[in-house]
């Protein structure tokens, strides 16, 4: 069945008017898209973003090159439209909402805003857990719902965001533990840190490593280093392969969040686009652990989602040209010579 | 004047609210963009996409995997808006316009396209030179003046495609003549020459090369092996740059053109924003050699200014940060602790 739609597509492709293959990895793209949403005429509908936001106990531990209030300031400048992703997603006329998934202090009720809070920031896990396994659960159960309800409403294409200062330290950490990539390799510099500051942090990171088991399985390693914010994206990711929707993974917090989803339901991969790669040391490493390549490498480490808004435009290309091409035959076009 | 300009770009790109840096190279991107439109508030005004359109004796050589009427058929196909081109530009809402600089055969006169047929064709330069010097300093001068035009209407943001099935021989071969690099890495596949028919390609641009005096200034090694669609937007990349405007560089085509103008004016490169890197395997030692890296890399190798237009909505990003993000200061959001 899917390979009679892979050919499908491929027929349909190699009979565009241009030279076989010549879109490149548009061309795979569209492949991808048409088995995702299981037809030749695959259609973009309601492209939806949001960004899980969620303090971390880490990030008072000297992780980070910012004060921990900047998560909660950052949700007030998306919630005014003052942050790159507003921009990016006004560009691409795209909704954008904002999930509290566990940040530090109340905002008032609004629109765009969906209050999910699970706790005022995760534990420090130099001391303890950063949430209970049920609070992981609960944080998984969330983001996969709102994803299923996402698709119910009639969106295909999902991207999900991140904000939390102190969430480089949680991905490196899960990283590390599902890829056996040495610590050092997976800690970069998250929003700016100098090298010393970076070693520190990789100093930290060992300790909490060291105070417990490290053949933990996926959930309880999420529950133990992870964030709310990157356990809902994790839920999300697979809610949305679940209801057969494609899911745009941006940068390094996002992807940890996919290799701790793929470890859980390694069927999502199908349904995975990976936006870009970014600056932070450990995404290339994890990217070509995960064996993909993203479609842009414009060396961004801001997280948010921005670079799944600057992707989707091209996301966009791929099924336009699958769709509105002229063929050989209907243009009047010679083709190869044998 | 410029260092004051850049310094105020720079201090009003730290001021928005993400970590130093992190939009990568959409930052130097928007700094080029300030400097080369001389504000640090700068707008991307009507942008242009023009599709230079040309026949080469060359083709008849046996260069090329496509025969040399697919040239004529494909204006056809981008008239009626069946080619990738026009789908590209569409979704970007983005006009486009064909230039008839040299194709066999004749087109009724119709909206969208401009006839500047310089003549039926170049002629094979395994014979003679493909044009003379005047018809060349004729295709130099008709996309100068075009690009002006462009800008005196309005238009800041300039891109250049091409069509012309054999148009990867003449730029092999003046890639070589301008950098020295041995003419069987400035020689790919084109539209799709298996690596027997490459080298029958290499063979003969070799030859052709060998009966000429192989160290001819530009315009002469322009007149000599270029195409008239090479030449046009050689003419309209300094056109755009004399005028004030930016443009978007294609692929292998309009690089070596874009490597020429270079010669002719080496003021052009602030102007210029490479789009894209090519899968044609000259390309990316081109880019090297200009020593520029392009904003995309998807293995395109199209041309028609596709690179272009999947770019575009890339600076447009560039540009929209610029003037919409909020600073630290407007937002409330604590900056970098020191």
């Amino acid at each position: 069945m899917s390979e009679l739609l892979r050919e499908e597509l491929q027929q349909k492709i190699n009979s565009k008017t241009k030279p076989l293959g010549a879109l490149g990895r548009l061309e795979e793209l569209a492949i991808q898209i048409g088995l995702a949403l299981k037809t030749s005429e695959p259609k973009i509908k309601r492209p939806s973003l949001i960004v899980f936001a969620a303090d971390h106990g880490i990030a008072k531990e000297g992780v980070s090159a910012y004060p921990q209030e900047v998560t909660y300031q950052m949700v007030l400048n998306f919630l005014k439209g003052g942050a790159a992703i507003n921009v990016f997603c006004q560009q691409n006329q795209w909704d954008l909402e904002i999930v509290d998934a566990g940040v530090i202090g109340q905002f008032e009720p609004q629109k765009h805003l969906i209050d999910a809070k699970i706790a005022h920031g995760t534990k420090s896990f130099l001391k303890e857990p950063a949430m209970t396994n049920s609070d992981c659960e609960k944080a998984l159960d969330f983001g996969r719902i709102l994803a299923q309800n996402k698709v119910r409403e009639g969106s295909n294409m999902l991207a999900f965001g991140e904000m939390g200062i102190g969430n480089t330290s949680s991905a490196s950490v899960l990283m590390h533990l599902m890829t056996d990539i040495p610590l050092d390799q997976c800690v970069g510099r998250g929003t700016g840190l100098d090298e010393q500051g970076r070693l520190i942090k990789l100093q930290t990171l060992q300790k909490a490593l060291d105070l417990y088991d490290q053949n933990m399985k996926t959930k309880e390693a999420l529950a133990t280093y992870g964030g709310f914010e990157i356990a809902m994206i994790c839920g999300a990711f697979m809610g949305a392969a679940e209801s057969g929707a494609l899911f745009l993974v941006d940068g390094f917090i996002a992807s940890s969040a996919y290799l701790m989803a793929l470890q859980l339901d390694p069927q999502i991969s199908q349904y995975a686009i990976f936006s870009h790669q970014s600056n932070e040391q450990g995404h290339k490493k994890l990217l070509d652990y995960l064996q993909v390549k993203p479609l842009l490498d414009l060396d961004l480490r801001l997280g948010e989602g921005t670079g799944c808004a600057l992707a989707l435009p091209i996301v966009h290309s791929a099924v336009n040209f699958l769709n509105q091409m002229a063929s050989f035959e209907s243009a009047g076009v010679s083709n190869k010579e044998d």
